[in-house]
């Protein structure tokens, strides 16, 4: 990625695809969802239409990439099987079945009679998405986008240039066959433009990155456009005295080798010292014979814990078969660790005592907070969310893993009949404030 | 403000200041809304008993800057009256009667048996408030601060030192009778420090300025952190040809006139050509003699419009009693115009046509779409919220006049009985997602 790692003015032929998306995102936006549905099935039947020049694309990219020599792991994300195109194609009719972002009426009310306030969501406007190889990535977004009203920009990987082309100009075609603009979905495939679009905050209100926690971080500090995502995915586990062993060893191991490359498995297992032993004693060989490398404090490694950790494990996100363990005195300490390294993401506590479950998860200021449970439910489609479009780790609203919600925003629509604030003022009139 | 526009890092003392405002704040979020309600009270209490004090501090402030010799409207917002005080004390109580806006259920969701989520709303943690003269907006802030469970971090104009100081004093020993953390309050009054507190995204959640433009742009440039506030308010009426004429007038005389101070007041007029004539030959004179100043456009200018328009008025932000006026063949050109140099804070219509009135509203991206009525509405107060922290311009939420719900965040619960996700990639469980 890192030669993608610089933000170039845009040349004028991007300023004018982003106008052009721009007006497009308005006319997304008064759409019905009959039309949005509708558009989401073409562009189905058109990604199956083409599937066969779609898969061709992608063999020529992976032949490029290949020679290119790029790395095992990118070579697996950037294949594209008839299976995992059919998979996509699928998703694609799937969010179809969602409920409908937008439009949803959060206030009405009588500020006075005749004067009728209402607080609809309505679509963002336009998303700036980047994402690295994974071609399936494309079908997800653009329906995602489509299916809350928004116009989209897309900057894949340039190793997948002829599949994201081939899958964007069906995604393309269906949409010219339903009664949406087709320039809602735009794509680009030039290096130069492909960091850009950061400088667009004309046009762009919101940028999802979809990659390395590199590519996120660079984002995050190179754009005025509001990011949704997150860097790092720093989880904790707390092992309290209170505790059944089996669930908090069943829990633990979960949480670290279901996923380990995913942001919400665990990275470090705080134990309190009066568990310590007896915990670690099965915990030791459960996590060697299932090949996780464990790095732990003084105390754990006295206990038989392999390796010593150092200040660094405490801030690492490993994402990988590693886990890092310490012992605490009590919950206080074991908050306070929390409090000082996580990442925000999702942490967790295993105990009977259910008021060291309560103030753990009150006090503990993460986007999720789990009690005897693996922290790896951290997911939209497991919140039931249906989609999921990121997780964020800010503080503020969206928060933690954001489905469909998090592409609308919304608006005040204040209907009269000519009411003005001065009869208020002089007292003529007064506010019912009545919801409707 | 000029002269404390640079951002210096942090030093210790100020860090210190921070960490312990951060540890209160923790506290703070784990009270209930009994204490919460009790406290206010309590501040407002000793408000009342330290009302001598506070009078005091504020005429030798008041005595410092006459002689420092600054504006004429900043000693006026200087200016602590017995009757602002008591108005300040009387707002301090009244923040007690909203509703609680933490601990409020937005999700409750079983995702299989014995799982169940819950999303509820929680404090966001550490406010950072810099305002201008105005002392009675520490009341204010800090009361809305505790209802909401958050700390907060205060910074005003040095002018007011003195009766910041004393208000401070009260509030702190208010809540040193009830059971909250007086640290949950943070005044800083050194120069130094006024700036500092953008650099300190570790310990402060968003940043509210109070103040002028300049200021707050300045702020919104240089944090880290979340600003909740706007820059511009450049609001637009426009006229359309199917119009009850006095209506019309009347809507845009409240419009400018009602608070031409006001970031809700209009700056500009657009009117559909066909009404243009009929509407200026009474719009003038009555613009006239309410002492507004008119600049119009080639075509307004020939129909008597005194002053001829340029480019850069209709970029400009009067603020004052000065309105510009553009006359528009028909809605598109009005809409055009608006999404061209709107600061989407509030955009009316005023039309007796329903669908002309529905397409303006759903094409024009602001916070605030208005149809026949006066564009002076859009303020939480008028909107029911019983409190304004804030109107933010920004497309993402919180959106438009924001209340107490600005001041809080959400975060999701997961309680389990040792539930593991591996159960379910299995298929040994599945997800029920019943909201519950």
């Amino acid at each position: 990625m890192t030669d993608i790692f610089e933000v170039p003015t845009p040349d004028n032929e991007l300023l004018e695809k982003a106008k052009q998306l721009r007006l497009a995102s308005i006319k997304t936006s008064q759409t019905n969802n009959d039309d949005r549905i509708r558009a989401l099935n073409l562009m189905a039947d058109y990604l199956e239409k083409n599937s066969k020049e779609i898969i061709e694309a992608n063999i020529e990219d992976y032949k490029k990439a290949e020679i290119k020599g790029i790395s095992k792991s990118l070579l697996s994300r950037l294949k594209l099987s008839k299976e995992k195109l059919n998979l996509g194609i699928e998703g694609v009719r799937q969010v179809g079945n969602l409920i409908d972002p937008v439009g949803q009426i959060q206030i009405k009310r009588e500020l006075s009679k005749g004067l009728i306030l209402e607080r609809k969501t309505v679509p963002i406007g336009v998303l700036g998405v980047i994402f690295e190889s994974r071609p399936d990535a494309v079908m997800q977004i653009s329906s995602l986008a489509i299916r809350s009203g928004n116009g989209v920009m897309l900057k894949g990987g340039s190793e997948a240039n002829l599949t994201n082309l081939a899958i964007v100009s069906a995604l393309k075609e269906g949409l010219q066959d339903s009664n949406l603009d087709e320039n809602a979905i735009c794509l680009l495939t030039s290096r130069k433009d492909s960091m850009a679009m950061l400088n667009l905050e004309k046009y762009i209100n919101l940028i999802i990155p979809r990659g390395s926690n590199e590519l996120v971080k660079f984002i995050q500090e190179n754009t005025e456009i509001p990011v949704l995502g997150h860097a790092d995915g720093i989880c904790h586990l707390y092992i309290d005295n209170e505790v059944n062993l089996d669930m908090a060893l069943k829990v633990a191991l979960d949480s670290k080798i279901q996923y380990p490359a995913a942001c919400n498995a665990v990275e470090t297992l705080l134990i309190h010292k009066d568990t310590a032993s007896e915990f670690l004693n099965k915990a030791i060989p459960m996590f060697n014979s299932n090949d996780v490398k464990l790095i732990g404090d003084k105390k754990s490694f006295q206990l038989g814990v392999a390796f010593e950790a150092n200040y660094e494990d405490w801030q690492t996100e490993y994402l990988d078969l590693i886990l890092s363990i310490k012992i605490v005195n009590d919950l206080e300490e074991a908050i306070a660790h929390i409090q000082k390294f996580s990442s925000k993401h999702t942490d967790g506590i295993i105990t009977e005592n259910i008021n060291n479950a309560n103030k753990f998860m009150s006090e503990i200021d993460s986007s999720g907070v789990f009690h005897n449970c693996s922290t790896r439910f951290a997911d939209g489609f497991r919140y039931g969310f249906g989609a999921e479009v990121g997780i964020s780790t800010q503080t503020l609203p969206p928060r933690g893993p954001v489905g469909l919600e998090g592409l609308v925003t919304y608006k005040y629509f204040l209907r009269g009949e000519g009411h003005i604030v001065d009869d208020f003022s002089s007292g003529k009139l007064i506010y019912s404030h009545k919801d409707v």
